[in-house]
C-alpha cells in the first residue's frame, strides 16, 4: 500500500462529514473472497455483516458475466434487448403470479422512491405509514419517511413494529395502523401507503411468521392503502427458501421493492408490482432510468440467480438459520436479552450492565469482534442489538468461528454486572 | 439470436407501458464497439446519440479496470479505501479550487436529489426555479421539478431558458428569475435553488458563452438562492476543453451534479460542492449510498478520466465542434431553422412544411437516419429539434458519415414545401 491508514483518514476530508466509518479502528479491506475480507496488513476477517455480496465477495461467475457483457454491449432500455426480458422473467418466476410486472433501477432508494410514486399515482393520496425506526433510503422523499435518519415529513405517520409473534402483537399492530390512518385523515392527508421492511432491520430485526401482520394489513387495505413490502434487506433468500420476507410472513403485497443483494455489488435494484398499478402509473408519464435494466446489470442479476438457484443457497439458509438460532440462544447467560431473526439475518439484543448501557456494550462487542477477526455491526432504535447478516455462502464452519468469537467477546467485554 | 424482434416486443409487456422504445422500427443492438452499434441482423450503426459511452462503447481499458477491481474487492464507503479518495481527488482536480468536496451516488437522479437535499438543508427553504422544459431526473422530488415529464410541484417555478447569446436574452433571463422569486415569495415559499442543465438539453440544446447567465445568477444569489449546475448532460468534456458547461458559461455554481458519462455505462454519478455546504448538510444527518463510491465504481471512473485525459478527448472536441457547427450550418437550405450547441452536443431545429409540423419532420428524419444506419434522436419543448450527441471518440470521418446521411435524409424527407 502506498498510503498509511492515517493518511487515508485525513484524505477522507474530501468526502465531507456526512460519510461515516465502521469501528473505532476503521477497516481498510484490499481483497474479498467468498465470506472473507483481507485488510491492508494481510489479515483475514470473517464477514458476518455484508448482505450485498450475497453469493460471496468477488464471486467468479458473477464477475465473469459482468465482464463478458461489458465487453459486448452496455446500452439501455430504449433499445430492444433480450437480457432485460430474460432476467425480468426469471426474477418474476420467484414471485406469486399476480406480481407480474418489473421495473429496474440502480439502488434500493430508487426502487422505494419509484414504488411510492406509483402508489401516490394510483391512490391519489400521499399519506405514508412506516415503522418507528424505519430506514427506506436517501432520496428527499425517502429521508422524510425514514425516522432512523431524523425528522419525518408531515405526510408520514409511524407505528411500532411488531417484534413478537403473538396475537396481542398482531392486534396492537393493527391498532397502531388504525390510529395512524385516523391521524392522517384528521390532518386532511389521504392515506396512500403502508410501507415496511419485511425483516424490520433498522427497528431491531424480526422476521414475522404467518399470522402476525395480516390483521394490520387488512386494516390498511380496507382504508384504501397499498401495501409495499421493502425486501431490500430480506429478499433473495436471506430468510431461507421462502425467498422473500412477505412469503414467510404470509401476506400479499401490492408492490415489492428490492436492491442490495440483487447484483452482488453491481448497482442493481427493482420494483415488482401488479400490472394494473404499473398501468396507472404509466398513465401519468413515461419512466426511464439511464443505467437501470442495462444488459450488464441484467447479466449480473442472472448470474446471481444462477448461483442462488444452482447452489440451493436459500434452502441451505433454512438449515443454517436453525443452527444460528440454537447457537445464539445458547448465549443467553452472557447478557443477551433477546435473539430475533431468521435464516441468515439475526439481531442479538444485549442487556445493560451497572456501568454500561446496552448500546455501549454492543459497540464494545462489535469492536472486539473486529479485533478478533469477525465483522458484524449494530442496529435497533436504541442501538442495543448486534446485527449479523453474512453472505449466503456462509457454512456451518463459518457459524462455528462466528459463535466462538462472539461467545469470547461477550465473556470478555460484558459478562460482569449484567443488570 | 434465439428470439425474433416481434417476440421480444411482446415479452416487453413485463416491463409495463411506462417504458418506451426509440424508432418506429425499434433497434435490437447486440454489440457495441467505439462509436458503432451492431444489431441482431449484423448491421452496423454509427452512434451519434449515446453520451453515456463517452470514451466509446465497450472501451477496453474501462472494462479491464472494472473486471480487475471486481475480482479483487467491491465493498462500500463505511470501510477505508484508497480508490474513493484517489478518484475523488482526480475528479476535484478538474474543478475550480473552491469546489472541494465530492459525494458519490449511482445515478444522475440520485445526484440531483442529493444536491437539492443539501440546498434545502443549507437555505432552510424549498422553493426551486428550473427552466420551462427541464428534465432533472426520476425521483419523486425531481419529477416534480422536471416540467418535461408533466405537472410540476407547487414549490417549483419555471423560467424560459435563454437560448440566444445576447444582452437582451441575459436581461430577460434575469427578469424571469426575478419574477419567479417574487412568485415563490408571494406564495410564502422560501426560494432556495436555481437549478439548470448547463446545456439546456431538454429545452432544445444551447451552450451559453460567458455573459449570458451572469445577471440571472447574480439576481438569484442576491435573493439567497444557491446555484446548482446540472452537468449530467454537459459535463466531462462534451462541450470541449472547458470540461464543464458552467466553465464555458463563466459562472460559479455552489453545487455541481454529474452522472451519465462518468462511468461510461457503469452506474456512477456524484455531487461536487463547497465544503461549508457539505458541512451544513452533514449537520442534519449522515449519508450512505450502498453502491455509491464502491471500489469498482471508482476504478471505472478513473479509467474514464485516464481515457479522456490521455487521449485529449475534450481538446479534440473543440475542433470537432467547429467542424460540426460549420457542417450543420451548411444544411440551412434544407429546412433548418436554427443550429444550437457546442462541442459534440448539437440541436438542429427544423421548420414545419405545408403538410408537416416540425416535430413530425424531425421524427421522420430520425427514423430515416436509423434506416440509413445513423443513430440520433429528438428533443425540445415542441420536439422540433434533432439531438446529436455522440461518444467523444467521434472523429472527422464519423462527422462526414453523419453529415452525408443527414443531408440526404433532410433532402429525401423534408425538402419540399418548407414554410
Amino acid at each position: 500500500m502506498s498510503d498509511s491508514i492515517e493518511n487515508l483518514l485525513e484524505r477522507r476530508a474530501i468526502l465531507g462529514p456526512a460519510y461515516r466509518l465502521f469501528y473505532d479502528e476503521p477497516l481498510f479491506p484490499v481483497q474479498g473472497e467468498d465470506v472473507w475480507l483481507t485488510d491492508h496488513t494481510g489479515r483475514r476477517y470473517l464477514d458476518a455483516y455484508n448482505n450485498v455480496p450475497v453469493v460471496g465477495h468477488c464471486n467468479g461467475a458473477v464477475v465473469q458475466a459482468m465482464s463478458e457483457q461489458a465487453q459486448t454491449l452496455c446500452t439501455h432500455t430504449r433499445y430492444v434487448h433480450d437480457a432485460v426480458l430474460d432476467y425480468g422473467e426469471r426474477l418474476l418466476a420467484h414471485f406469486p403470479k399476480y406480481l407480474n410486472r418489473v421495473m429496474f433501477t440502480c439502488t434500493g432508494s430508487e426502487a422505494n422512491d419509484l414504488a411510492l410514486r406509483m402508489a401516490f399515482a394510483v391512490t391519489g393520496g400521499q399519506g405514508v405509514i412506516v415503522t418507528a425506526n424505519a430506514y427506506h433510503g436517501v432520496t428527499h422523499l425517502l429521508a422524510q419517511l425514514s425516522p432512523s435518519l431524523g425528522a419525518i415529513g408531515d405526510f408520514v405517520r409511524v407505528v411500532q413494529p411488531p417484534l413478537t409473534q403473538s396475537e396481542d402483537a398482531a392486534q396492537a399492530f393493527a391498532q397502531e395502523i388504525r390510529a395512524a390512518i385516523q391521524s392522517l385523515q384528521d390532518a386532511h392527508i389521504k392515506p396512500s401507503v403502508l410501507l415496511f421492511d419485511t425483516v424490520f432491520a433498522s427497528d431491531g430485526i424480526f422476521a414475522p411468521d404467518v399470522g402476525l401482520l395480516g390483521l394490520g394489513i387488512d386494516t390498511a387495505r380496507e382504508a384504501g392503502l397499498l401495501i409495499i413490502a421493502d425486501e431490500v434487506q430480506a429478499g433473495f433468500g436471506r430468510l431461507g427458501s421462502d425467498w422473500w420476507g412477505f412469503v414467510s410472513a404470509g401476506f400479499k403485497p401490492d408492490i415489492v421493492t428490492m436492491g442490495k443483494p440483487m447484483g452482488n455489488g453491481y448497482p442493481l435494484a427493482g420494483v415488482v408490482a401488479k400490472d394494473d398499478l404499473v398501468q396507472k402509473f404509466a398513465d401519468t408519464g413515461r419512466y426511464f432510468n439511464t443505467f437501470g435494466g442495462n444488459p450488464v446489470a441484467m447479466k449480473v442479476g442472472m448470474a446471481v440467480l444462477d448461483e442462488l438457484e444452482q447452489r440451493n443457497l436459500p434452502e441451505q439458509v433454512d438449515t443454517l438459520g436453525e443452527t444460528m438460532q440454537e447457537a445464539l440462544l445458547g448465549l443467553k447467560d452472557l447478557g443477551v436479552v433477546e435473539v430475533r431473526g431468521k435464516g441468515l439475518y439475526w439481531g442479538v439484543q444485549l442487556a445493560a450492565t451497572d456501568t454500561q448501557t446496552a448500546a455501549e456494550r454492543v459497540k464494545l462487542v462489535v469492536n472486539e469482534m473486529r479485533q478478533q477477526g469477525v465483522l458484524l455491526s449494530q442496529c435497533g432504535p436504541n442501538m442495543d442489538t448486534l446485527k449479523i447478516r453474512p453472505p449466503l455462502t456462509f457454512t456451518q464452519q463459518h457459524i462455528e468461528i462466528l459463535m466462538q468469537t462472539l461467545s469470547a467477546a461477550l465473556q470478555k467485554q460484558c459478562l460482569v454486572n449484567v443488570k
